[in-house]
């Protein structure tokens, strides 16, 4: 009976005030009362949308049998009191669908309680005791703002979950009491962090907008939407201009940009619900959804790729990025997502996580598309760009190239950089971040010191250092000024290829890299069974430098073509400072002028040899990391740093080539050993040519013109003339 | 047509001779008749087997379109003529599998054509021009006689399969020119090898035995059964009965254990076919059985413990296990080998194999029961033991503890080390070999230099080193000719607890340790959620030594509760010889009396922590391997080790502690922190009594006898009296 008075309540709402205001209906911020009706239905039905259904019932169950917590606000971020009232948030939330769901009054009555404790409390607080001053805005609940925010964008949901159930003067209790206060802390008492172009910004603006509308407070949303004067110069609309590129990418880098992301597609939701004529899904060609789906493609086997500060282990399973892909699979219904779903393994109690649930049941996932793009940097997609390259041929093969912007503070001073995946594992890696999340004993779980004497030093990564500094001698302000540029991005059915240059990095010297994923197309698969990556870093200066460009290996060393001078009784440290003083030298060696080559063996079985062409001068440093390190807060990791000492203008030309198997569980192995056997450049005019040749007298020759994109390219080489057009062209040659 | 007469042919055969001879039907030897009726019925519906066979018959087909290649024996392991010939034994067996399957005569006859080859071959062969004189007993297609008669066993199969096809011409073609004298090659010829006690000797007894039942020659099954002159000091019961002790546990270990294990599992079932009334299968109180569960056992995480010289990713997928398991559960219907083998992963096409592919598609699989078991070591089960112990708390614990015997030329110097396993991962690990299996670039992929100078010595592994060298002066024939002493195993269903010693691995040393693996029984499982382990070490010498005591960890080190004097800037290396040569120095303390804690990270998201208790006198030595070792052929692996020197005798108190959860992905971290406040020992009499104080004012006391199992064992202790029968009891103390 009261089911049914609770239907016909909400669909009588619904029917009388549609043209006048939206916002009167509840549910209608991220759920509404159409997907309240289709959900009710789906969990009495047996499938997966049912079985999250009864996981979270249970786990509400047990927690509201127990009393209401409601903490006086007292320790920071882990503590106790920072714990319980994020716990309160989440619990709120889920009460409030299990209510909509079970239609079981004591669920909405538990939230309602709560929330009066909170709108009694609310009031009286100050700010937080444990806030700090100068470094982060204060909350009240909270030690900072943020995460008052975020306690508002889920409350603010758990109100409109349980409002249908609520009295007048419940109402007035709650809303006076808990959300008039809150809002006016976080927008007109807080207006920096409001109107600021910044994701702590969006956490604020959203919160406040999606209490808005359930509250029928549009001039709340008109703040939130415009910021704080209405202007447009601050404000949710002006942070989806600004945060992110015309393609969807933000700033710095993945593993924030999945954090940035839900307030964005939750406030998006709630304005689309509340108001579908503002076509916030349509704003800036699409641009939350392009921001999910950009989410997605930076990352490589479900892990994103670790640039700037990044805890590696975080990937496309996270929370955040589970309610992206819920939210754009209920938007577009591209099957594609539902694979990304699959393997995230979540369903989320919206309507959205219906549509998804229910088409997981039925098997309708087809294979995520992953692509090779050069994400353009900065808010016009002009400041440098984040460039992937794939290849799938035998496990899939993928190369982050990074001409990209700084990232602000969490940024490292990495430009051009690359790393390489294949098989599932990290074949030419980064460090990410020196950071235990949330773990005591290790600096408080916070970043580690070694964060900045280590992991954001160039030397941590796989670009050129020059005289053993960092890059803009690592000033973060300088950086977030400077930015390289993309030269091209090209690719054909073989061949992925990019170039970039930065002349800002230092200071009267020029970096310039062209970077090619290739798959040759060979039919003697024994030649060359994977992809290889061309590897061409061209260094200019008026004056004398030393080069240093480090390869960060995954894997055991298996052997090189050339002798190694090891360090056997003592091993002593490489450097002095910008990340050099935590590398042991473990042995150097001098390589005779041609080909040497480097072969590692990852964990993936498979072999990798890196062959480069050296000059006969150039020396090889082995190190590994760990010096300088009294805590033991590094991991031991392992590089070889190419080095050009004395010179003005230098060219590094590199040939990374997966092969073979070691199956030591089947005891067979095959093709431990490189089919390169020369490598060759040549500078004609503007265009390098890398002359490849590979066992059974198979010769390639890539040819590349960084300078322009020209109708047509002509060259001599060894005799033969050739040509192409546009940027460049993959010959096979006939010897 | 052809197929019936087939059919018809075979069961003829089978009624008329079955009285005279088994052999004289065919096929008999590991797959018959029945089986044969069975596995074509199976062919032609939906099902695991279908799709094995499928596969197989479409790998046949594309190597039977080639053309027949039998090299003249050139290469030694690895190279071309020796991998043909390998692959030529795989190839005939199956394609002899497929014929009877399919009933098609191509296959039959490609099989027919290549022993027409190598019987118009083998007369003329010498012994193999790569045979390693004085060092192997040589072969005439492979470089050692193991080759050939793992050839043997394979071919045999093949013969037995196509035997109906053949004219009689055929069959004394292939009989005369092949078996007869191949047969004489490895038995009357090759004396030593055939009657030797030894794994290569069961190859060789089971290739003459099998060929024997095929061709009806009983006198070569009579002299693979007792020896060349029939006395049983020689043979495969004589094998049987040596090399494995009672409980089916292989003196070298595991990894050598599934490798010896497939002649003896493929050599009983062609008895079993050939003659059911020898009851081979009940040989020995079924020890052919005991073997096969027994390396199942030795498993964790479907890995073999790598004790001794073992490549640590071999583990049950293994060609020989998948056999053996098959077999077994052919025999035996126990439903919890399905569980292994669909773990394996792999279908045999035989008529066990069928049964275990029907078994799997109807799901009957219940999971296999791994147990904790002190596994006697030699062939009375006397001489020492492997010890397993296990508890099964949110993920599996498995501590291997190893009073064993030596283990011939393949074990380690390390009596009473251990080794512990936790959520799938290695904890406190074993090196394993030091070698790159068949990666040429190391050292030939044979046993790297490294494997004698590191991975045999002591201190690579977690036992006690008296005075920096290894047990037995690391001299191997000393090591078989002593042993250490079980003194006891015992368990309950909280505690699994074994003790050992040996006074022979140093001269005027005796080494005496027990371990424990106890699941706290606690109904607060937030004081001790994870089964701990106990360790007490007592050395004795009437003399002062040096005693170390290594673990070598897996994870990263998080913290300790004592200060670290890490080295910063140069790493020494820490000793001249025995293993030593090989560790860098990275770190030295020397905490303070009472309660050390060293805690680290491992990659499955717990923590581990590691509490001794110290006199204020020893120091803790942390160490990185890699030192002396000029081409990167060891793995960088951590340890620490506690020394104390001057001393006659001590005791080594330690007690480690999984705990928490780090989840960057999920960004928590809970109980990161050790539940141990301190610890201390106490002996009273024969009795260690070992005191464990944990938080919330939690209080055990484990107290053993390892010197006699008493019927009462009484002891004071803080002022009360505590009595226990036989071995040890486990108090919960109140206080």
């Amino acid at each position: 009976m009261l089911v049914t008075a609770v239907i016909i309540f909400i669909v009588g709402i619904a029917l009388l005030f549609t043209a006048i205001s939206k916002a009167a209906t509840h549910p209608n911020l991220v759920i509404d009362s159409n997907d309240v009706v289709e959900m009710r239905k789906a969990i009495a039905q047996p499938g997966q949308f049912q079985q999250t259904y009864l996981n979270s019932k249970a786990s509400v169950d047990a927690q509201i049998a127990q009393d209401i917590t409601v903490p006086l606000p007292k320790d920071g971020g882990g503590g106790y009191t920072h714990e319980r009232h994020k716990k309160n948030y989440k619990l709120m939330l889920d009460a409030g669908i299990i209510y909509q769901l079970s239609q079981d009054e004591k669920y909405a009555q538990y939230v309602r309680d709560m929330l009066f404790v909170y709108a009694e409390l609310y009031p009286t607080l100050p700010l937080h005791p444990k806030r700090k001053v100068g470094k982060q805005n204060p909350g009240k609940l909270f030690w900072q703002s943020l995460n008052e925010a975020v306690w508002l964008v889920h409350t603010s949901q758990a109100y409109d979950l349980i409002l249908p159930s609520l009295t007048a003067d419940e109402k007035n209790t709650i809303e006076q009491g808990l959300f008039h206060p809150i809002v006016k802390f976080l927008s007109v008492e807080s207006p920096d962090t409001f109107n600021k172009v910044h994701n702590h910004g969006t956490w604020t603006t959203a919160a406040v907008g999606m209490t808005g509308y359930v509250l029928g407070e549009l001039e709340w949303v008109e703040q939130a939407l415009y910021g704080l004067d209405k202007s447009g110069k601050g404000g949710f609309l002006k942070q989806l201009d600004e945060l992110f590129s015309p393609q969807g990418y933000y700033n710095e880098g993945p593993y924030y940009q999945r954090y940035a992301l839900m307030p964005f597609v939750t406030f998006a939701k709630a304005i689309e619900n509340n108001q579908p004529e503002r076509k916030i899904f349509e704003y800036r060609n699409g641009i939350v959804l392009n921001a999910i789906d950009t989410t997605i493609q930076l990352s490589y086997n479900e892990l994103f790729f670790p640039i700037n500060d990044a805890i590696k282990d975080k990937g496309i399973d996270t929370i955040e990025l589970v309610i992206g892909v819920t939210m754009a699979y209920g938007l577009t219904g591209d099957s594609g997502f539902l694979d990304i779903a699959k393997q995230q393994g979540q369903i989320i109690l919206t309507g959205d996580g219906l549509k998804v649930a229910q088409a997981l049941d039925n098997n309708l996932a087809t294979p995520y598309q992953f692509d090779s793009v050069a994400f353009g940097d900065g808010n016009n997609g002009k400041q440098g760009a984040l460039v992937v390259m794939r290849q799938d041929v035998q496990g899939e093969q993928a190369l982050l190239f990074k001409p990209a912007a700084q990232g602000l503070g969490h940024g490292h001073f990495d430009k051009l950089t690359w790393q390489f995946y294949d098989k599932g594992e990290e074949i030419v890696s980064d460090y990410g971040a020196a950071r235990f999340l949330n773990v005591e004993a290790k600096f408080g779980g916070r970043y580690l010191p070694e964060n900045k004497t280590w992991a954001k030093q160039t030397v941590a990564h796989n670009t050129v250092v020059v005289d053993e500094s960092s890059h803009f001698n690592g000033n973060v302000k300088v950086g977030n000024k400077n930015h390289p540029e993309l030269l091209f991005f090209a690719k054909n059915d073989n061949v992925v290829i990019s170039s970039a240059q930065i002349d800002s990095a230092y200071e009267g010297v020029n970096l310039k890299r062209t970077m090619a994923l290739i798959n040759l197309p060979t039919s003697d698969k024994s030649t060359a069974e994977q992809p290889i990556v061309v590897d061409v870093f061209n260094v200019q200066s008026n004056n004398s430098h030393q080069y240093d460009l480090p390869v960060h290996y995954k894997g055991h060393l298996i052997s090189t073509n050339f002798d190694l001078n090891t360090q056997l009784t003592q091993l002593p440290v490489l450097g002095k400072a910008n990340g050099y003083q935590h590398l042991w030298l473990k042995a150097k060696a001098q390589p005779k002028n041609g080909l040497s080559q480097i072969t590692w063996l990852n964990e993936n079985g498979r072999f990798y040899t890196h062959s480069s062409l050296m000059d006969g001068d150039s020396s090889i440093l082995f190190t590994q990391i760990g010096a300088n390190d009294p805590l033991f807060n590094l991991r031991n990791e392992n590089a070889f740093i190419t080095r050009k000492t004395n010179a003005k203008n230098h060219t590094f030309v590199n040939l990374l080539e997966p092969h073979g198997e070691f199956n030591p569980s089947k005891e067979f192995t095959v093709d431990a050993v490189s089919k390169v056997q020369a490598l060759a450049h040549t500078k004609v005019n503007d265009i390098d040519v890398i002359e490849i040749s590979l066992v059974n007298n198979t010769h390639y020759m890539l040819a590349f013109n960084s300078a322009n994109n020209a109708t047509t390219n002509k060259f001599s080489h060894n005799g033969s003339n050739y040509k192409f057009n546009g940027r460049f062209k993959l010959f096979e040659i006939k010897k």
